[in-house]
């Protein structure tokens, strides 16, 4: 199985916040595959909010690139803290297969208690994070931890394989983190 | 002649702006040759005031990458509308050789007109634009234009011809105008 050619993929991460902060910035990424970026975009999210799935939604509906997404991949199952990010939906509103993925296996235990401790509606987070199945893609040295809607697994470690270039981290990713690291804090630092 | 390996370049580029706007958005990328994207760093400037060598030998100077940058690669004679970059201070500076390229011949008289009428210093800024020769590098069909201080033709074309991938602009110059522009409008758009 291999790839059309052309293939757009966007990768979405968040800035640093610190809690006097109210909004954390949103960057996405527009790759041609492999990597060559062919656009950026930007919105913002409430810290903590409940806001990320409308204001991605948004973001991706007033693209010029929304036609030609192939898949929309996120760092983690959040933005701004625990704006927590619902792939199902995303999917399901913008037609756009969608993806999180993660070089650390979460500690669900940790972030129910997290959740439990800050926010009334911790459970309905906590239900949209846990819903769909994480898995392992990539080779045994070099995986990442992944959840998908509507995209199969094979699909999805094709073209995570042909946009990663060091280390785990997809290259949409990377510099989408790059650009909102540096846009809050004056140069880009640490991992995505 | 060739390059040395793992030579990094800064590419600067700044925001739209409006005239309502008092400061532009100045974005810098940090790019391993030939394409590698290591760091992203940003500093605001004030439309048509006169801080540009101020604020980017600043931000350059607390960047993490000061000690490895081999080139620093301006997008044009000024940032955030007539805010003239003098390539030859920041190379003073920083230690570091300066370029600037421009896809189509300036056009000086045009430019003077318009410093005259809104300048008082308008021959100070004219002479920091006129004050190093332009001359052409790269093929016949894809040359650009390019002024430089502290480094030879020869190794400016070497770097140019490494880093640019489709049409006549450097990457790192391509990618700085996209987040610029990004963070701004919102999406990305247009050429540099």
């Amino acid at each position: 199985m291999s790839l059309k050619r052309q293939v757009r993929i966007l990768g979405i991460d968040d800035s640093p916040f610190d809690f006097r902060c109210e909004k954390a910035l949103v960057v996405g990424v527009v790759a041609r595959l492999p990597m060559y970026i062919e656009g950026i975009m930007r919105t913002e999210v409430q810290v903590d909010g409940s806001d990320a799935n409308e204001a991605i939604i948004a973001m991706v509906g007033r693209s010029r690139y929304r036609e030609q997404l192939r898949l929309i991949l996120f760092d983690g199952v959040a933005v701004g803290g625990f704006n927590v990010v619902n792939i199902n939906k995303i999917h399901q509103e913008t037609g756009i297969p969608c993806a999180t993925v993660t070089r650390e296996m979460p500690d669900f235990e940790r972030m129910e208690a997290a959740l439990q401790a800050h926010f009334p509606d911790w459970e309905e987070r906590l239900k949209v994070i846990k819903r769909n199945p994480l898995f392992k893609v990539g080779p045994r040295k070099r995986s990442i931890y992944a959840t998908i809607a509507g995209m199969d697994a094979e699909t999805l470690e094709l073209i995570l394989k042909e946009c990663t270039v060091q280390g785990r981290l997809p290259e949409p990713l990377r510099i989408a983190h790059l650009i909102a690291s540096a846009m809050i804090r004056g140069e880009s630092h640490g991992r995505a």
